[in-house]
C-alpha cells in the first residue's frame, strides 16, 4: 500500500529512486515535428517503460541482473510541440547538468535529430569522442526541404562537429546517392546492410576511446521493428542487434552514453518494438554502463 | 529538470502528490480473470492514467478546475494474477484503510468484481448505503458455469448484502430472465435500456442518502466504447452518460464512492474508450468527491 | 466430454441439432466477389456465429428466450469464387430446397447481391411478397460499369421481379440521382435518412401479407457498425434498427424469412459490427420466426 | 503552385482537370507539428481523396450532383515539416492567390493552426468577414506551454484579428477557463455542447455576410470520428453536423471560404472517419460553393 | 447440403467425424487466468481451427496428406473462467480419458499452465517419459507473487514431477537467474537461444523412449509470433521451429503427446501468429502421431 | 486506357509524365475476386504507390538512382468487379498495346491471376519466352472448386501454353502433391523452400533468353509480409529476396516483363508490406529495365 507517497507510475523496471545514488539517467526525448515521413515517437518513451514491466530482470545474454547497477528514471523531457530549435536546446541543457553529475546518459526518442545536442555536449567532455552509429538511413543530409533541423541530418552535424573520421555507422541500406558519396570523400565509416561482423572489426580500432553509441530502431528489419516512423526492408534482425550490443560491451571501447530512438507505437498493435527496445535497453544498461572509466 | 526525486510518471492528471492532504483517492484494480468473454481489462486503468494527460483540466459542463479539488492517485492495487478469492481480500483490505483515513474512493477497473469488496467495506461504514449502477448487464448471477466468483455476480452480491431494495440498476439491456425475475421478485430497481431520464426520477427518493456509484462502461453504446470486454449494441451515448452524472452531482444524494470498470484497451486502436473513461473520472471527481459529507 | 460424436464447433448460439425438428434454418452466403469498394464480407457469417457465444438467450426487450425457438444451423453455402452467377444458382437452388422443407430462412450475407436469389425463391412461393429493406443504399443500379450482377442491384432486380410498388426501403442515404427517379417513377416506397418512424406508418398497410425483410447492417451509422465495406455517415442508431425490429415483430405483417448483409469483421478490431449483428439475428428469431403462419 | 495542370497524385472525386474553369480550389494542408497531443494528420488530406472514390456523387439531402461545380483538386502543399511559421506563411500565400484567382477555397488539414493563416488572408479580401467555427475546442490559447503557434491557437488569432464579436463558436465542449472568460469579455459568441440548434438561431443575423466556415472534425463525437487527435466524449452525430451544414447551405449567408481539418487515418482501422470527411466535403461543395456573391 | 446433421462449423481442417476410428485427438484448453502480463490466449485454439481452412493439406516438407492420419477434433475443454485449480483437474480428467482409450493427444493452448495436467497424466501412464520444451521463457518458477499456480511454474512442475534430468528444454532466452541455476544444479538440460542444432545432438541420446513434446509459441521470434502473451526479442523464426519438428519426426524418439500454447490472437490483425500455429499443428500431425508404439 | 497524359491520381515516385519517352509502364490491377482465402489485394496498387513516397531515389544497393530510368505511371486498369473472364481479357488486351509500343511492362497486383493474361500476351511477342516464378505457392491447380479462373492456377496455364520445361519456380512451400507431381512429370523446375541459392544455379542457364519474372509477396515469410491473402510460414527474408532481385540484375538473362502480386494493405497497420513492395518495385526498376535488349 503506497500511502506515503506519489505513486510511481511509469518508470523503466527497476529504476532506482535516487537520482544521486544512480550511475545512469535514463530519459525521454518527446519529439517527432521534423520527421517526413510519418510522426508518432513522440509516445516512443513511454510505451518502452509501460511494457518494460514484462521484462525479465535478469540477463541470460550477460549473466547480470538489474539490480547491479543503479540508474535513475527522470522522465520525458518537456519540449515545446513544433518548436525543434527549442527543443534541442532544452535537451543540451538536459544533458550537460546530467554530465556535470557524472551521469551516464541513456536516452530514448523520439525521432533522431534528438541525438544531435545530446551528442554534441558529449562531445564537449570527451574531446576525443568516437560515435557508432546503428540506423537504417545515412542521416548525413544538410537539410530537408530547406530545413537544416530534420530527421535526415543529425549524423551530419555531428560529423561535421567532431570530425566525419570519427563517425562509424552501421547497417546503413538508405540514402542519398550525395550522401554515400560525401561519407565517403570526408573518411567516414559506412557499413552497408551490415552491423555485427563491420563492427567487430571496427572495435579494437576503438580500444580506449569514449564512444556514443546512436541506435535506430529501424536498422532492425521491419519484421522485428513495425513499429517506427520510417520501415525499410533488408534490415538485421534482433538477434544480431542483441549480438552487437553484446559484441560492444565485451571489447575495449569506453561507451560514455547511448540512445534508442525512432520507436512509433501506433504502427504496431503487437507493441513487439517497444517490448524489443525494452529488451535492447535493459541489455545497454548492464553490458555498457559500468564501461565508462 | 526532475533531478531531486523519482520521476512520478503515469498518474492521473493533477493528482495531488500528498496522500494525508487528499479528500479522495485513485486507485486502480488490474483483474480480469474471471472474465467469461473478452480480457484485458486488467490495462484499463494504466490506460486510463496515460491518456488523461490530454484532458482539460477544467469541466465546462461543472465550471470547476481539477486544482479545486485534492485527489492522491494510489496506482494499481498489486493483485495475484488468477486468484479470485485473494485479490478480493487484497481489494477490500485496501478499501478498509482508505476509508479509516476518511478518503473518498475511486477505483478504476479491471472487471465488475473488483466492485463487490468495495461495496462490502463502504457498506461497513455506511449502513443506510445505497447503491447506483449503470451497465449493460444485470451482473446478478449466483454463479457462472459453477463459480460463485465471476464478473457476472457482483451485484447479486451486494444486493443480498445490503437488501435488493436499496439497489437501483439502470440501462440494463442484457441478462438472465432469471436476473429479472429476482429482481422484480425482491424488491431490486431495474430501469432497463435507459438511464438519464429513470434516475431523475429515482435520485430525489434516496436524498440524504448515502450512496456507492459503480459504473461499467459497457452501460455505453459500442459505439462510444468500443474498448471493453462485452460488448453490447443499442446502449446510451456518452452525452448521456455524462448528463447522468451531472445529474447526480446536482442531486441531493450523498456520494461516498465509486469506480468506473471494465475498459479494456486492446480492442480499441483510436483509443476513445480509455479517453472517454478519463473523461467521465473528470466529471466525477468534480462533481462528485465534495458532496460526501 | 464430446467423444460420441464430432465437435460442433461455429454455430450460432442455441441452434438446434437436428433439421427436421427446427422451424428456422440459419445459413451464410459467403460471397463478397461483386463489391465495388472493400471486401470482406464473406467472412461475416463466421464471425456472427463465433462471437454469438457471447450473447445472452434472453432477449430482455421481447420477454423470450432463444430455447423457445428451434432453429438449426446450416453452416455457411459452398459457394465458387468469383464466379457471380454460379453462386447465385447454388444460393436459389438451396432457398428452394428449404421452403420445400416449410422452413423460414434467415440469412447471414456476404455481400448484398445474395439476397437476390433467396427473394427470389421466396417470391415464388409467396406470389402477394412484400419486401422491406432496411440499407443506406438504394441498390437500384441495373449494372455496375457493365456488370449485371453487382452489390448494387439487387433491389432493382427484385422490384422488377415481383413490381416496384411492393419493394420498401428505409434508411436510404446514398445512390444515384437516378436510382431515386426510377424508384419515384415506378412507385417503389423510399424513405430517406429514417427507419422507425416511416416503418411504423406503412406496417398496418402490409397486415396480413407475407414479407421478406432484407437488411444490409450499413444502415447502421458507422458508429455503430464500421465493419462493413462501405461506411457511409448520417445513419441510424443500433437502438434504432432494434426498435425497428421490434415493431415488425409486433405488427400484424407475416415475416416469411429474412436476412442480415455485408457485416465486414476485418475493419472492426473491436469486433462491435458482429456482436451487433449476433444480438440483432437474436431479436429477428426471437421476434419475426413465429410470425410465420 | 501546380496551377497550369491537373495534379498529379490522388484527387477529390470528380475534381475537374482545369484551373481556370474551376470556381472552388480543394487543397490539403499536412502540418502537424504543433500538435500537444496525437499526432498523425498530416495524412488526413491524402486519405480522405482515396476514399472520395467510394462516394455517390449525388447528394440525397440536397439533390444535386458533382458535375454541377466545376472544383480543382490542387494536392497538398508542400510544407517544411517542424518549421510552423514558414508553413503558415506557404498556406498563406497560397491563399491570396487562390482569392486574387476569385476561387472558393476549401482547405482540408492538418491540424487546426492552418486555418489561421487562410482565415487571414480571406479576411483581407473580405473586411466584414464572420467565421463560423464548429470544434470540440475552444482553440483560443494565446500560447501554448511558451509556443504561440500551437494548434490551440488559431481561432484566438482570427478573433484577434477580426475582432471577437465576429466570431461564433459551436459544439465547444473543452478548453481553459481563461478561455471561456476571454470569449465571454469580448463578445465572442460560444455556444456550448451543441451546433445545430444555436447555430439556426445565429444564422439569420449574419444574412448577407462573408463567412468563413471552419470545421474541426473532433466536433463529432468519437464514436463517430475515432481517427483524428483528440478524441473527446460527449460531441454531436454525423447525422446533426450533415444537418448544421445543410442549414448553412439553405441560409443566407454568403460562404466565402471553408476548411475540414484534423482527421488523422491511423487511428481509425475502419476508415470511417476519412469517408465521412469526403461526405462533408461532398456536401460543403455542393451546398455552399455557389453561395458566394 | 448438409440438411441430416448439425453443421460442423470450426474444427481443425480435415478432422476425422468419429472419435473411435481416430488415433489422435485435438483439444483446445482456453484459459488464460494466471498469466502476469497480457491475456488473450484463451482464444488461440478456436482462431486456429477456424484459419486452418487456409492450409494446404498436404505437407511439401514430410511428403504426406492429412488424409494419412485419423485425428478428431474435441472442440475446447469447458474450463470454470478465474479458477486455476479447477480447470487444471479438469484438463487432467480428460486427458486421462483420452489416453484410457489410447490416443494420441494434441492439445492447443491456453497460457502454458495447461500443459502441466497433460503432462502430469501422460507421465502417469509412461513412467520413463522425457519432455522435450521450446520456448522463450524457462516456467521454472516455483510460485509467482505468492501463486503456485501460474504460467511461469508448468516447466518447474513436471520437472520436479518426472525428475528435472528427465527435462530438456530449448531456445531459453529469458527468466530469473535463480531458475537457471535450479536447472544447473539439478542436472536439467537448457539450450539456451538455439532449438535446431542443440536438438539434434539431444535426440539420439533419447532414442526409443517415450517423450512428451510441448512448445510455446513464443520461441518464436515476436516478428514470427507477434500474437502472444509476452513478446520477446531474440528468437527463432518459424523455418528454424519447422525444422526442428521435423528433426523430431526423423529421430528415433517415440512422441506420445504434444502441445502448441500461448498464440493470443488479439495482438495479431494479420492472423499471422494463428496461421503458422496452424501449419505447426499440421506438421506434427504428419510427423509425430503415427511414432507412438 | 490513358496513354496520351499524366495519370491523374497517386503514382509510383518519380514517375516520368509522358508515355511515349518511357521505357517502362508501371500498372496497377486490382482484382481480387477469385481468391479462396483473405481478399484485398484489389488496394495493393494504389497503397505501394502512397508509401513509395517515403522512399530514398537512389539505391544503395544498385548504385543507381530512378531519375537514370524513364517510367510511366499508368494507374490501374480498370476492371469489372466479380467477372474474372472480362478482366483478364482487358489486362491481356492492355498489355498487347504496351508491347506494340515496346515499353517494358511492370505490373502490381492484385491477385496472382492477373499475371496470366500478362504472361501470356509476353510469351506472344517473345517465343521463346522463360518464366521465373517466386511465391510461397505452385498455383499450379487446373481448377478451384469447379473454377478454371482462380489465383490457384496462374503458374498451370502459362506452363501449358508455353511448355512446363520453360517454368522455374522457386521458394515454394505449400501446395497440393498432385500440383508437385505435374510439376516433375512435366518436367518443370520446383526449388522447395529456397530462393537465391538455386537461383544461382538456374541463371546461367537461361543466358541470352528472354525472361518474363513474376512475385507473389507471400515468398516473404509472413514476418516479412504480413499484409497478404495467405500467410505461410517458413518463408525467405526480404533481404533474401532483395538479393534475388539484385542476382537477376547481374545475370544474363533478358528480362522482359515483370510483376509483384498479392499485397493486401488491410492486414498490416504497419504499412510494412507495402513500403517493402515499394521498395523492391525501386530495385525491379533500377536492376532489371534496361536488361531488355
Amino acid at each position: 500500500m503506497r500511502f506515503d507517497e506519489a505513486y510511481s507510475g511509469n518508470v523503466f523496471i527497476k529504476s532506482h529512486p535516487n537520482f544521486e545514488e544512480s550511475e545512469a539517467v535514463i530519459y525521454g526525448m518527446p519529439m517527432d515535428w521534423t520527421v517526413s515521413y510519418r510522426p508518432g515517437s513522440r509516445f516512443g518513451p513511454a510505451r518502452i517503460r509501460e511494457v518494460s514491466i514484462g521484462l525479465e530482470e535478469y540477463s541470460a545474454y550477460l549473466n547480470r541482473e538489474l539490480e547491479e547497477v543503479k540508474y535513475f528514471d527522470a522522465g520525458d523531457i518537456p519540449l515545446p510541440f513544433g518548436n525543434p530549435q527549442r527543443s534541442l536546446d532544452i535537451i543540451e541543457d538536459f544533458i550537460h547538468k546530467l554530465l556535470a553529475e557524472d551521469k551516464f546518459p541513456l536516452g530514448m526518442g523520439g525521432e533522431h535529430l534528438v541525438s544531435w545536442p545530446v551528442m554534441k555536449a558529449v562531445a564537449k567532455k570527451y574531446p576525443d569522442l568516437a560515435i557508432i552509429h546503428m540506423d537504417a538511413h545515412t542521416d548525413l543530409r544538410e537539410e530537408y526541404e530547406g530545413e537544416p533541423l530534420s530527421h535526415s541530418t543529425p549524423i551530419r552535424k555531428i560529423a561535421e562537429h567532431i570530425g566525419p573520421k570519427n563517425v562509424y555507422s552501421f547497417g546503413i541500406r538508405s540514402g542519398m546517392k550525395e550522401e554515400f558519396q560525401w561519407a565517403k570523400e570526408n573518411g567516414m565509416h559506412i557499413s552497408k546492410f551490415e552491423v555485427l561482423e563491420p563492427l567487430k572489426e571496427i572495435l579494437p580500432t576503438l580500444a580506449g576511446r569514449p564512444v556514443y553509441v546512436t541506435i535506430d530502431i529501424d536498422v532492425l528489419d521491419p519484421a522485428h521493428a513495425p513499429g517506427t516512423g520510417t520501415v525499410d526492408a533488408g534490415g538485421i534482425t534482433s538477434k544480431e542487434l542483441l549480438a552487437s550490443i553484446h559484441a560492444i560491451a565485451q571489447s575495449d571501447i569506453n561507451v560514455v552514453g547511448c540512445d534508442l530512438v525512432e520507436v512509433a507505437p501506433i504502427y504496431d498493435i503487437s507493441e513487439q518494438t517497444a517490448n524489443t527496445a525494452s529488451k535492447l535497453i535493459r541489455e545497454m544498461i548492464l553490458g555498457w554502463v559500468q564501461k565508462r572509466k
